[in-house]
């Protein structure tokens, strides 16, 4: 998916919302462990609740692995049915993977090319020839970690490194990479301040934000700071939404939380006139 | 499996060799390919014809990822064949992972529960408590990313934070986080001149060393400067055995080289009179 195709979608929808697809067998609806494949059930009620008010879907791939081949089939069958049935949400593989070249080039084609997810979620510790495997696919995007939500972010990311943060210069290094049009950026929203800093150095760049609800940030500070004109942002909840109830009407609930987000956004897009 | 374990291990074989296995269906001898499942044929051919000098295997997530259900499918009859046949072995899952808390605590019970590995590296990035969800598993060790040996690695590992590189940082930090014991650091051969400062920092844990042979790192010069009283080194080779023929005789040859690198150690072993 192109950056103009996601951008249309969310000035059709009004809405830059993002549903984290984070499926833990002991939290889902217990009704649900009597199905075949109770994660992908899960997620497909989700999908199918919220996909009129979402414009990306991210599945944590963690939460798949977890229950191994059972997990890895549930995790294709989620991709597959999002990109059938609802082709035009941007999906986001959140991985965080990162090697070298030839093994980024692996990771590159299991989430690119076998599950076709648009895009993944990048560590940036071993630099450049790390990532840029990921650049290379056209139509896809890389979504770099810059500054995460949680709270070790502070052991190494908001750290000077030679007069700056180390997130400060990863977003700055990562720029001059082959393909850097290919780059999206994680930061937490739970830092919101930061977001006017971050701004100055990637201007344009969608930003992935995590941390709205379950961990404590706040959307409009979010808005207020990283907003652009083409809104660039998408923010993520996964808990919120997908655990909004474990009752048999998790879906419902789901759906009026998503909306819920979705008529903030509204509001939000609507007085910055977008 | 404790450290003591592996220390054992390494004194009785005379070896502190890991073998990676990154089984890509397009360099393996091409009547492998005739087999139901290539790849898992493969390493057993190589771990079978290696497990004699090699103290280690460490599997490549990437390269079972790309290939979708059917890598996982192999992956796991990798490890299970390993853990079986060769209990004594010490099993790495090279997965550089990372995440928050909750996530991170899902690749844990991947790795170390579902697939039953003894360790697994992870990316230091995201601080903290990405990382403690990995330490809290007894005799599982978690092998931390601290200067690796890509070009990359000078993007930011070598970068000065407040006054010391990054890749220090990483090692002096992570020393306070709970159930450091548990943490091993990964350590690219291709600096072994700076395998000395990181003594003075850990002078005691293990370090798994890739990049000799294909990455052109030095063998003595790694154990010049690395290697402890309990040798405190486990050191890499991938592609150098795996595919040191491509053809029929792949696991003979693989079995010349891994017994060329374990014979160089003992002499090595020997002359620090260990």
């Amino acid at each position: 998916m192109t950056t103009e195709q996601l951008v249309k979608q969310i000035k059709s929808k009004k809405s830059f919302l993002c549903v984290g697809l984070d499926a833990d067998l002991t939290k889902i609806p217990q009704h649900l462990l009597n199905a075949e494949d109770p994660v992908f059930e899960f997620n497909k009620a989700i999908v199918d609740a919220t996909h009129h008010v979402a414009v990306s879907y991210k599945p944590n791939i963690a939460f798949f692995e977890a229950y191994g081949i059972e997990g890895w089939k549930s995790l294709k069958k989620t991709i597959d049915y999002i990109n059938e049935k609802y082709p035009e949400i941007f999906t986001i593989a959140d991985a965080k993977r990162g090697d070298i070249g030839n093994t980024s080039k692996m990771y590159a084609k299991a989430f690119f090319e076998d599950l076709d997810f648009d895009s993944i979620t990048v560590a940036p510790y071993m630099g450049k020839d790390s990532v840029e495997p990921f650049l290379g696919f056209e139509e896809k995007h890389t979504i770099l970690l810059a500054l995460t939500s949680n709270e070790g972010a502070f052991d190494f990311q908001t750290k000077t490194v030679d007069g700056k943060e180390l997130y400060k210069q990863v977003l700055e290094i990562s720029k001059t990479w082959v393909n850097s049009q290919n780059l999206m950026y994680v930061v937490g929203a739970t830092k919101a301040e930061y977001l006017a800093d971050i701004r100055s150095i990637v201007p344009d760049s969608f930003l992935l934000v995590p941390g709205v609800g379950a961990q404590g940030g706040s959307l409009l500070e979010v808005c207020k700071y990283g907003m652009t004109g083409n809104v660039g942002l998408l923010v993520n909840s996964s808990r919120g939404i997908i655990y909004a109830s474990n009752e048999s009407d998790f879906a419902e609930a789901a759906k009026a939380e998503a909306e819920r987000l979705q008529k903030q956004m509204q509001d939000i897009m609507i007085d910055a006139g977008i």
